[in-house]
């Protein structure tokens, strides 16, 4: 019985990474998917549990291999989630949450059409600036920038299954949850992992 | 926007009625859809809440009409759900919940193919003859048909898109609950509940 691939896009400031940190921390089930990088490691970040750290050489040799099911270049860094890392663990059972943006979930959907795409939205405007305005410290050009990019993200919001608002942090982990839980019931999951119950129910006698 | 239509069947035994009163209780937008009857009122049952209560004429000329979106006949007694009603209920947005047999499921699945169906499972054999047996009054013969009965709805638990276990009540209910939730998280609903939200993101200036 193959697990579920959990697609996660959202633009910058609209809690995402939080959402999905106490989402998968929660659920022993379900996990998160490791990607590849070309950027250098920061501190504190561990190989294989943050990301896995590769040099540019290797990257591009797995894009020309097509190792990545999704790949993308961010300020000079490449980033790809591994084809096989995903096909292994979904195999195994688990579920899995891939937190990337609009392009590689469209990538993702192609090459696994049972993918459940999620985006998640800030509750407003000045929510969203708010957050992105971060510390006080950059610049109104480089603010301006990371609120283009988010307009450019959320642009394509319409092209995902679900839509949760990150209003209430409590009310849309819960909904991601709802989203998770929902998955695993579905009749041919359930079927499968209930199949003694089944027989023992179904038995005439 | 329309509502959704959740129809829910299960085995007698299996709790379906306790689940759907506390999972409709708890929730102002999930309604249940009041059938229509020839059998007598109970002692505490009222029309229009429990029961439309009608005469087999009445009945059977709404049957001529086409007037209901399922209806079967049980011990004698006929039971439907008439069309206007739903309809109606659902164009005004709220989610509905039907209680019918597998018999009902499909047609009403023919006549709205976005209904999501949920099939409901006693956690072994043993709790539901356990249930079946009821206080100890009844015949064994008597047992043995409802048995019967309850092994032939189970047989077609594989046309229902979820499967709930029941099992411990809170789970199966927190299930349902989820069921709901995610419905009401689906893209085109979402979207259109957060009309101005999405208008007022994606404004650029």
């Amino acid at each position: 019985m193959s697990g579920t691939l959990f697609v996660i896009s959202a633009p910058s400031g609209a809690g995402k990474t939080s959402l999905v940190k106490a989402l998968t921390e929660a659920d022993a089930g379900l996990g998160v998917a490791v990607s590849h990088t070309t950027r250098p490691a920061r501190p504190g970040e561990q190989e294989g549990v943050h990301y896995h750290f590769v040099a540019a050489e290797r990257f591009a040799a797995m894009v020309a291999e097509n190792a990545f099911l999704e790949h993308a270049e961010v300020h000079g860094n490449r980033y790809g989630t591994a084809r096989e890392e995903i096909a292994r663990r979904l195999a195994r059972g688990d579920d899995l949450v891939l937190e990337i943006d609009w392009q590689g979930a469209r990538q993702v959907r192609e090459a696994h059409p049972d993918t459940v795409t999620v985006f998640i939205l800030p509750p407003s405007r000045a929510a969203l600036e708010n957050r992105l305005r971060g510390r006080g410290q950059d610049s109104d050009a480089v603010i301006a920038a990371r609120l283009a990019a988010a307009l450019d993200e959320m642009r394509h919001h319409d092209e995902f299954d679900y839509l949760v608002i990150n209003d209430r942090f409590e009310e849309a982990l819960a909904d991601l949850q709802a989203l998770v839980r929902t998955r695993r019931l579905r009749h041919p999951a359930q079927a499968a992992r209930h199949r003694e119950l089944l027989a023992q129910l179904l038995t005439s006698h």
